[in-house]
């Protein structure tokens, strides 16, 4: 018996914008500019520009499944790079700024990139990159222009020069929607950066989920500012998202202080903010110093770190826009759960809950499934088509036998279906054969207004394995002494949590992330 | 070099069910009675149930692949039905009770299905049915009770008999995403019925595309009337989309009059209403004859049919919800395009955009595309992932070489991508070497209170080769000269346009969906 069939359409990224060209061809994409300006462009015509870069790249030589790197911000050329690369079936491999340059070369030498796509103000990092990185032909410059480059470096390029001169007509498409189109290295505050390849599909999938009413519900009149970096995780899939409702897409370039985004917002009528808390944080001190509002936006999507409740209030309070929280990790593309918009019952100390495509499962330390997954503590694993299967070069899968990946965070969710990220399992501390979670403590004393900083890790101890201590960088001006910043922790935790001793540091040690750094803490301060 | 990659997660539809189920265990399917009580159950429990006709299912041998028929409303035990079947790899076949027992054996015969599940009320039609198609070994009959089956037909049961002692533990999903999930046969008014095939896949992204903000925009807290039935379209694929966010999906059961429905709303807070034009008309009919009100409902979705504007209006007016139109087809699985939610543009002289993952080309009479596709008439092709490819049982392709999808319907897009079908290609009338468009001619005539309902088709003529006739149904009471029913023509279309006769029916012939029969139209009145 012939069944019949549905079309064979493979789920490419290139259709986000081919969609957008057709159907939302005025609708814009804005950059904020070093020099102050605003650069504007309608999707169609940021199409045909992309599709011109796509003809130069294949001109240099690039093809499917070849790695392109950026190290670039937010802006207009970064989006029409990522079209023309992932277009034509090639890899764009994004490297964040804030790291060093040993660690991008690391990277880069790892995927192979031949090409590398910089920001003008971002070539000195760039050339400390090549330099140790000799996969790198080729250097093609984007928001500015190059004042020194060395004639012993690989040839650099400033791109707009290429496109006015450019020939060729490439066509995007074609190839199998599983193929890579992204890549982005884990930033790991707890072990080597590993990369995550994201596919066609995954992001595809990801983009659909992220539209959905109760998800990040963009439509063609929101204007959405993008102040997460298109090199952590794809910019959350902003610049698949907006393209795919044609919805107005806002970059705000390398300026993310509060003065600069309320500007924007202002400016262009944002309806949407979408980044860390941290960055909210910015706009509301500015707006509270300057005295300013900013009628248009209704709505601001947090995710990245956990939310403080103060925070949230102040942020709704002054902003006037609800916020959502979220989770979500680099190798989930990024999304695993958020609060709907204008949820009634939103928290700050909830992330949301999972979309369809993205299951969670509670384990034991072990891995084996917990009979109850309500009200109790797990180990969080997740499923789903946009989830990281095997990591970027690697042989052996990511995931546990039954397919899960193990996240390596802890985790609770509510009788409502809420997930709360509770810590980090590499950050338990085993103490006389029970377990001690640094982040309940940390998030306790955390909230003392005196203290800016706080981390808990083990020391080692000879009757009890590992006990507790705590590590505080005090806000300027503050001081504490030991009882004052424990005492908050009296029938918070278990008497047995509290830490037995107190460390004062001038400046908490951070990773390039802007997260504590665990591993220094622990090499420095473990020790018996 | 070794990629990395994403998990393959297969898009089958049981993933819905499982989801609700995990996530939104206690939202509710409800279901009008026959005797007019109500049904409910929660997501939870209906996956159970569901998992239990699974394993009978299997207990009487249905496989993966084979296609099980439904003949029954929108209700509890049909979504059972659906996912139970879908779940384990087989084919629902869902029949449209409101055709003739020759046509649905007829399709019965073709799907080849060997097992029908039937809605005690229509059990004299699923007699006559397997009369007709001896294939089919065993019927199952929800939503009440037998009370006459002859010994020689095949074995009946009663579902709910078998499943309070059903043994067994089915499970879902682990087949290729692009199996078959179900069939539903256009019931051509211009041609034999084919029937399309929806796959998992297609109706997976079909879903995740209606659930979009833009679109259908369905939340956990919508609590949403589906009044378009499940065997027209897949319910305009309420069945999935609901479960798929958690939402409440209320089933109207056999009864759509206005003041069901009516009582239906009020009872259950629908927010959401969707079904065609007509069925909307019966609510606000019976509101303004009883002076109630429906405070809960904030939107209805349209399709199926051409919107009147006095009607649009009157629907929003009296219903207090705003109206947003769409249109779509069998072979779309049906959606093709639709307004979005609260446009402040929506109008009901278009059907509104597409959105992502639908394609529409406008094209002249050969499939060329036409070099402007806005603001002029073409012919409408389609392509996408939840587009037919092959209809059922079909050796050759429905699309052309490029792999677009011939609608078969004229459209017109105007500036801002809306969508207009302005005719039938059949239905054209070449006269004097030009085309004339039926369907600009029936909306202008059919816009006069005094017709019910108004057809043009084309008669055979020496000179001219083809010359439109106008046929009318008047309404009740109601008279018009023929010059009186073609005065409002002039300056409306071209002169040449305009009917040379005018024939006066005491019933306009209808085909079985309730759209006027053109082909029996052409055979009685088109010759010379």
């Amino acid at each position: 018996m012939i069944h019949g069939s549905m079309q064979d359409y493979p789920l490419t990224l290139d259709k986000f914008l081919t969609h957008a060209a057709r159907w939302h061809g005025e609708a814009e994409v804005v950059t904020a500019q070093e020099d102050g300006s605003i650069g504007r462009i309608g999707y169609a015509a940021l199409r045909e520009r992309s599709l011109a870069v796509s003809s130069l790249l294949q001109s240099f030589g690039v093809a499917e499944g070849d790695r392109v790197a950026t190290l670039a911000w937010n802006s207009q050329s970064h989006v029409e790079a990522w079209y023309a690369v992932m277009g034509i079936g090639a890899v764009c491999h994004t490297l964040n700024p804030r790291l060093t340059a040993p660690q991008l070369s690391a990277m880069a030498v790892q995927s192979g990139a031949k090409l590398l796509i910089v920001s003008a103000d971002l070539l000195p990092l760039a050339r400390s990159i090549v330099e140790r990185a000799p996969a790198i032909e080729r250097v093609l410059l984007i928001d500015g222009a190059a004042d020194d480059w060395p004639a012993s470096a690989p040839p650099l390029d400033r791109l707009e020069d290429l496109l006015a001169v450019a020939r060729g007509a490439a066509t995007w498409g074609d190839f199998d929607e599983c193929a890579p189109a992204g890549l982005c290295f884990t930033s790991g505050t707890t072990g080597a950066p590993k990369g995550v390849t994201y596919t066609h599909r995954a992001s595809f999938l990801h983009t659909l989920r992220s539209l959905q009413a109760d998800v990040m519900a963009f439509t063609s009149r929101d204007a959405v500012l993008a102040v997460v970096p298109m090199f952590h995780a794809n910019a959350w899939g902003l610049p698949f998202a907006l393209p795919a409702v044609g919805g107005k897409l806002i970059l705000p370039g390398r300026q993310t202080d509060g003065a600069s985004l309320a500007r924007l917002i202002a400016a262009e009528g944002a309806t949407i903010g979408v980044g860390v808390p941290t960055v909210w944080l910015g706009v509301v001190e500015h707006l509270e110093a300057t005295g300013g509002a900013l009628p248009s936006l209704k709505r601001i999507i947090v995710g990245g770190a956990p939310m403080a409740p103060a925070l949230m209030e102040r942020i709704e309070k002054r902003l006037g826009a609800t916020v959502q929280t979220s989770w979500g990790m680099t190798e989930l593309s990024p999304l695993g759960v958020i609060a709907p918009p204008d949820d009634p019952h939103r928290s700050p100390t909830v992330s949301g809950r999972p979309a369809i495509g993205v299951d969670l499962l509670l384990t034991d330390a072990a891995g084996t499934a917990l009979p109850e997954q309500r009200g109790i503590e797990g180990h969080l694993h997740v499923r789903g088509s946009a989830v990281v299967d095997r990591y970027f070069g690697q042989d052996e899968s990511a995931t546990d036998v039954d397919g899960w990946f193990p996240t390596g965070d802890l985790a609770r969710i509510d009788a409502r279906g809420n997930l709360a990220i509770t810590g980090r399992a590499k950050d338990l501390i085993k103490s006389g054969g029970e377990w001690i979670n640094p982040a309940e403590i940390e998030s306790v004393v955390g909230a003392l207004p005196q203290v800016s900083l706080a981390a808990v890790i083990g020391r080692q101890d000879v009757k009890w394995g590992e006990r507790p201590v705590l590590l505080v960088e005090m806000a300027d001006g503050e001081a504490l002494d030991d009882a004052a910043l424990l005492a908050p922790l009296a029938g918070r935790v278990a008497p047995w949590w509290i830490p037995d001793a107190v460390v004062r540091l001038p400046a908490m040690p951070l990773a390039p992330t802007g997260k504590i750094d665990k591993i220094r803490l622990r090499n420095d301060y473990g020790g018996a």
